[in-house]
């Protein structure tokens, strides 16, 4: 089995892996618990090895590469951002390959953006989501979000990331959930995209994130909002907050990619406010390790 | 020593009392760390009792009134919120004598503004200030800001409370501090006044709040923000956001009430906005105990 993949997703706190075949299809797919944090001692190589061991047994020609924070100070080597704009060449440019006494892998670079003097940003594996995504959009571009503990929005042009930002959305929603006055609200009830949610997404579109959020507590005790919908509310006026200073009175359509319990609410949130949602197809980053494969098999790197 | 007062502040975590004269004059004041929620089985006599009991053999007669969180649900007892808008008289009239076995006592009932149907807001204690600071405002008009936790700020015209909001910006910059992905980056320097706190007033203003705190992160990593300043760059982007929906492009001139330590940024914060800020002195909630005592002795009640 000549020419096989083992596409790697090595995030802080997930792994998730592919064995793609010569055309880029994925034959077996796996996700473990074992983010970079719990790597013991550093010892990348052998956790590779404990996941994908027998996959290397099958293909052992198969190359590996990796995407995410395991090209970071925190993972297997630390790989140079590779600036903005930044098309398919120039991200397989900055790949990096490791050696483990096995066969070939490689480490795929993040982002950096610093086209904003006062907003720089950097991302690693999310370049690689959209890498995958762009034969899903029109003439390879469009905006997309990557929603999640920091949401992503990422926008494309000619087949190249130009530019991003990060909102730190869901990791709010957890500091106010697991240690906030509210938190002790935030225990009944999963968020829907139901009517408090899409109040909380109309509302934070006038500003004033800081007091709204304040106001489920205040509505809660007026008796106005049930307690079992604090979640959604709080949840909307967070999404909201963010696509407020995204899409705004600008673009009109928006590209998800990301877990369906995500893209279902910024979906509703985005209908909400008059713009299109295309929820693209989540193993995005399978296909993007793969094209970057390719490009290092034709001698591109 | 008749016709004295003690005055009492109780909070949640905190307890202020002063000993006044007849003509409201400070003759003593203290401090303790005894906030409703230390009260030890709930008995809120005794606790009072070993804070100002001394007072109470110097001032047999002395009227005890309290204003704050002790009038909540989870204080002595809980007195019903009076509506805005507000005057002294209308928020004397919501007082509540309790029975403790000693002299005269009173506790003076939170506001509640539910002037917005979709922005109920409520406060105990700050309404007391307000009306302590009102002989410092012209014509018993003004805005007035509490910086604190929970900012509050208040609408006075004509002497009388009009409608208030809450913002959360001191428990989010302590979320921030204590539980997210930036605290490992908020462990030197002191918030100050300087430079880069008054950069992140500057872009607060321009909204999108979730992604401008992750810049503290990016921007240090880039090198541009220095470490012992993250702490400021984030405290002026969240009061800057909180002054963006507060002041904004309309009101010129805010009166401060609060911490002299937080009163001195918001300062700051308003001078890069081109608003005027007036310092009130914090002394406010004697006197707003005192004019309430006055009225209760006049028979107002």
């Amino acid at each position: 089995m000549s020419d096989s993949v083992i596409a790697v997703d090595w995030g802080t706190s997930s792994f998730r892996a592919y064995l793609l075949d010569a055309a880029g299809g994925i034959l077996e797919r796996r996700e473990a618990a074992g983010g970079i944090l719990r790597v013991r001692g550093g010892d990348f190589a052998a956790a590779l090895l404990a996941e994908v061991g027998d996959w290397l047994k099958q293909a052992p020609d198969a190359l590996v590469i990796m995407s995410g924070m395991i090209g970071s100070r925190q993972g297997w080597r630390e790989i140079p951002y590779v600036d903005c704009p930044a098309a398919l060449s120039d991200i397989a440019g900055g790949l990096e390959r490791v050696d483990w006494g096995e066969g070939e892998a490689w480490i795929v670079p993040g982002l950096l953006d610093e086209s904003r003097p006062d907003q720089p940003d950097v991302m690693r594996g999310e370049e690689t989501q959209v890498l995958g995504a762009l034969a899903q959009m029109p003439a390879g571009g469009g905006l997309v979000c990557l929603p999640g503990t920091h949401s992503k929005w990422v926008t494309v042009e000619n087949g190249a990331i130009q530019g991003f930002a990060t909102y730190m959305t869901g990791e709010v929603y957890d500091l106010l959930q697991g240690h906030s006055i509210l938190g002790r609200l935030m225990t009944k009830g999963a968020v829907n995209a139901g009517r408090w949610f899409l109040e909380g997404v109309g509302l934070a579109q006038e500003g004033g994130l800081l007091n709204r959020l304040f106001t489920a507590r205040s509505r809660v005790l007026a008796g106005d909002l049930p307690e079992d919908e604090v979640r959604s509310y709080l949840s909307g006026l967070l999404i909201g907050d963010e696509l407020a200073s995204t899409v705004g009175a600008g673009e009109s359509a928006v590209f998800l990619l990301g877990a369906p319990a995500l893209t279902v609410l910024y979906e509703a949130a985005l209908g909400k406010l008059g713009k299109t949602a295309v929820t693209l197809e989540t193993d995005a980053v399978a296909a993007g390790l793969f094209a970057l494969a390719q490009h290092l098999r034709k001698g591109g790197s």
